[in-house]
């Protein structure tokens, strides 16, 4: 990894799944590193699935050993209880690299997508699409992992003048 | 400490500030131990208050060793960007307590206010006077500390028989 190569984990934080998904940008191109899905197990305590979660990311984050991370500044719906939820479960995706020294940035779900498709209200479909074109060699596991790597692919566009596959393909 | 006595910690998450207290049950009584505050700076970055919380709850635990852990079950309510907000700081008064295997139970707010003063919509004012007959040796630090040992008082009386200052006050 020289010296220019920037090494980005991005989140896609929840309860029930976290997906993460690390690329590396070297020389102004995406390169997919991995990819993949923390779970927690429904029958446990909240506390006891915050550990997991908290875990499994650290566990990531040594195998995999980003410099930066970055994390979906979730939707704020009106379902005060998922909101909640989903509140707890973003704290271990903020947490975990934090504990490392490692820099989070956050950013919306439209940025994010508009960042990846164009279009900051793109579906499923269109995303894993655009990723297939970003990161061709990536085998992406689950749709969890799909919107980590578009959020770490968001992250690597906002802080770089890439003349990258983002802006070529965009 | 004998096999007899209980040491609880009890939680009152917010981002801003977290209370805590620790109190003993031993032979049915209650018994203050410590209480406190741990804040997070507003100017530093999301996961870095969060850190903040995460490190100054561990040290509380470090410091005091309580081997039961009692959270608030917080108030769902209609802003949606207040709930994110308490959900990722209370996440982490879940999380500390479980990294250390210490079990954390959670109570709604009207159960901790009518297990302290018989009524669940107490305010904050008949909250301090019962603490001050149930912990007559308490020098309470501030309002967030009064909710965590109140939290902690709690999950005493909750899970056990105690012919105890508590049902003696009641």
């Amino acid at each position: 990894m020289s010296e220019q190569t920037r090494r980005i984990v991005g989140f896609d934080p929840g309860l029930r799944v976290t997906g993460w998904g690390v690329i590396e940008v070297s020389q102004g191109k995406l390169i997919h590193i991995a990819n993949g899905a923390v779970k927690s197990n429904a029958r446990l305590s909240l506390a006891e699935r915050l550990l997991e979660l908290d875990e499994g990311l650290r566990d990531v984050l040594l195998q995999w050993q980003p410099r930066e991370a970055s994390v979906e500044n979730s939707f704020v719906n009106k379902d005060g209880a998922a909101t909640l939820k989903l509140g707890q479960a973003r704290a271990i995706s903020l947490l975990a690299p934090a504990r490392f020294g490692i820099s989070v940035a956050e950013y919306a779900p439209t940025a994010v997508k508009k960042t990846v498709t164009g279009a900051g209200h793109a579906d499923k479909r269109q995303i894993l699409a655009m990723l297939s074109m970003l990161l061709p060699k990536a085998d992406i596991n689950n749709e969890h992992a799909a919107d980590a790597l578009a959020i770490a692919i968001c992250h690597a566009h906002m802080t770089q003048n890439l003349t990258s596959r983002v802006k070529a393909v965009l």
